[in-house]
């Protein structure tokens, strides 16, 4: 018998018959003999609908009421679960994020969770009953309202497992697990049966949607072993949990890609002191978040200097660089917002040599031109030009092995 | 400058322009230097919204989280009206029922108001600051949320005003006042400046939908003076307050009227002890109500014995009668569903003869055949066939002076 922490997001409880599907389930697990707690989304739509009636009075809305608002939408769902497993026979409970509590920091609109108190839910698991708690939100010490952020609910449910001391946090998402790459992009795409907590931060700070990087690194922080399932399909889904030393490692866990960024490079920029604080102190100034960065030493003195930012920044950041120009000394300013970002991400590469090469040889045979390239511990990320982003994922998929039918 | 307690309900908030205007009209109050606690019902149609939801789940849903889910409706406008406040420059800050805390019994569903703990409101009404709390709901001692029943947010208004020691409660509702009679019904019909407790009652009682009975009850009690007010029009509205007797009374104040009710008659009833509670103890046990009760001796040693229920109850009621007119020994049972009854009332007629007579008069003089009759200390009230009560409440407005233009 096992203490299984649930999370279910907006799809899944998005109508009447998705929360009846959803109570079955609980049932399902709890009839295996688990005591469990249920986190809840606000049904899918809602959000947008209380966001919506928000815009009328101020944007943005004042922060502490827009959390009073945003709040009820998973206050809305947690009743109508416990209300389905009530009448399904099932003893249910449910639990807004005050009533639990779950204490916050008082930043509203993204508050961070300070302390659970689990008194109340253990007395309620004792007697045998579901607890249904409130994703999202949370009480400040002075009893405000107070919601996470994006992706509140599977912290919610994270640190509750945390607090709980959960045997495992289950995340019921519209996915069946972690893929070895998108399969909408490489239809051989294979789901993994367990991914660590660093290839799963690595692959969700890519781009992989799977989770959010807050709650893997929650989990991490505290050892919460997370499985991602499916809330349609039947299946054992991606177990996320600490480095598993007993087992060969993959070289290659999964391939993260997007093309949200775009890139900026300066060329002839004085090789001095500070020149890169000079250049990126501005960016920041302005808000604007940078990714990759590289400098190379050219032959006269001077340095070439590139980063790359959303490509939503694109714009901006060009005109702050423009503006600089003559300050800086630098000779030419270049931007390319038609860039793709591939990554491959493994625990394995740590001690395997070759990756690098193995990488840069498939795509060369694709003949993809490699723009920009920059290496962490267990990932090597490469720039490329956009339109080849498909098939260099597909050819480096197929280069590690990762297809579904084993090519050795 | 007075400190007044404000209640909107759901068709003065229906909408995010009338939540935009209610915040108007507050400012307004408090540009004249009150400080103002301002309750809300949740908007027009949300709460059918919500119980359309909850239909899928048990019927009735668990009475528990059926107040989790009904609560997120008033804690919606209470955010939106916050904000609307807040982008006006005007501060507020919002409350729901358990964040006053309004703290009430553990009957869900139609929970009672236990007590109220004025603290933070008060240092916020301190601070300049419009307090906007969620009306229709509280919190039970053990942290449950509860819900007030019908008519909820005029009982948590009416509560707070007493908590509050406010000036005044004010009732903002579609209608513009109270009146002496339904102006649908009579177009003459003339809007009282004001009227007390006790007429107040009776007239709820007796259908007048203006407040629930209940939050009249709480402020009589209390001795909160409730002012019953128009959103969408200016004006005084009618204030009901403890008896005046400075003035001189109106002998009737208002003509309060209904054709909810049912007749049934029995005949012949043998009379001996214990007979009404025999007949009537079966009528309760199947939790119908009675209204009227009207007993008279025959002159056989009989008597007979007649009764009013709720037009939905009549045919059960019927039923129960038939089961029992062997076991009684009655001779006939006789039942008429198509009677109104209208009733006058004013505390006047504690002081003035003659009411009754004036009243039998009118309806005589229009051919209206009394059915039945039952008074008491400032109300009678009368039975008669349904097709006479336009004529009937019509003829009694203008014999007792109610008429707009003064008859006199």
């Amino acid at each position: 018998m096992a203490l299984i922490v649930q999370k279910y997001g907006g799809t899944s409880v998005g109508s009447t018959e998705r929360i009846a599907a959803v109570a079955d389930k609980i049932i399902a697990t709890r009839s295996q003999g688990h005591d469990l707690v249920v986190v809840v989304s606000a049904m899918s739509g809602e959000t947008n609908r209380l966001v919506e009636l928000a815009k009328s009075f101020g944007d943005p809305p004042h922060a502490r009421e827009f959390d009073v608002l945003l709040a009820t939408g998973e206050q809305v769902t947690i009743s109508l679960l416990s209300m389905a497993l009530q009448a399904r026979g099932c003893p249910a409970r449910s639990y807004t994020g005050a009533q639990v509590q779950i204490l916050t920091d008082s930043v509203h609109n993204k508050a961070r969770i300070l302390e659970i108190n689990d008194k109340n839910i253990h007395a309620d698991l004792k007697r045998g009953t579901v607890v249904v708690v409130a994703g999202f939100q949370g009480i400040d010490c002075d009893g405000n309202i107070t919601t996470l952020g994006r992706g509140g609910s599977d912290t919610s449910a994270v640190a509750l497992a945390a607090a709980l001391e959960a045997d495992e946090c289950q995340i019921y998402t519209d996915v069946d697990g972690v893929y070895t790459t998108d399969p909408r992009v490489v239809p051989e795409a294979r789901r993994l049966d367990q991914i660590c907590f660093e290839e799963m931060l690595e692959m969700a700070s890519l781009g992989s949607k799977v989770l959010q990087i807050r709650s893997v690194e929650f989990a991490s922080k505290f050892n919460v072993p997370i499985r991602v399932l499916s809330s349609f399909k039947e299946g054992k889904g991606t177990l996320i949990a600490p480095e598993d030393n007993k087992m060969e490692k993959a070289l290659i866990s999964g391939i993260a890609f997007n093309r949200d960024e775009s890139k900026l490079t300066l060329l002839g920029v004085p090789d001095q002191p500070g020149i890169a604080y000079n250049i990126l102190g501005d960016i920041a100034d302005a808000n604007i978040e940078v990714d990759m960065i590289i400098q190379n030493i050219g032959a006269d003195g001077t340095t070439d200097f590139t980063f790359t930012v959303h490509r939503n920044d694109y714009k901006k950041a060009l005109d702050i660089l423009h503006n600089k120009t003559k300050d800086l000394g630098i000779r030419e300013i270049k931007g390319d917002n038609h860039i793709a970002k591939i990554s491959l991400v493994g625990v394995g590469m740590r001690s395997h040599a070759g990756i690098a090469s193995t990488m840069f040889k498939a795509l060369a045979d694709e003949g993809i031109n490699i723009q920009m390239i920059s290496t962490s511990e267990i990932k090597i990320s490469v720039v490329i030009h956009e339109k080849y982003l498909e098939l260099g994922v597909r050819a480096l998929h197929t280069a590690f092995n990762l297809d579904k039918e084993t090519k050795d």
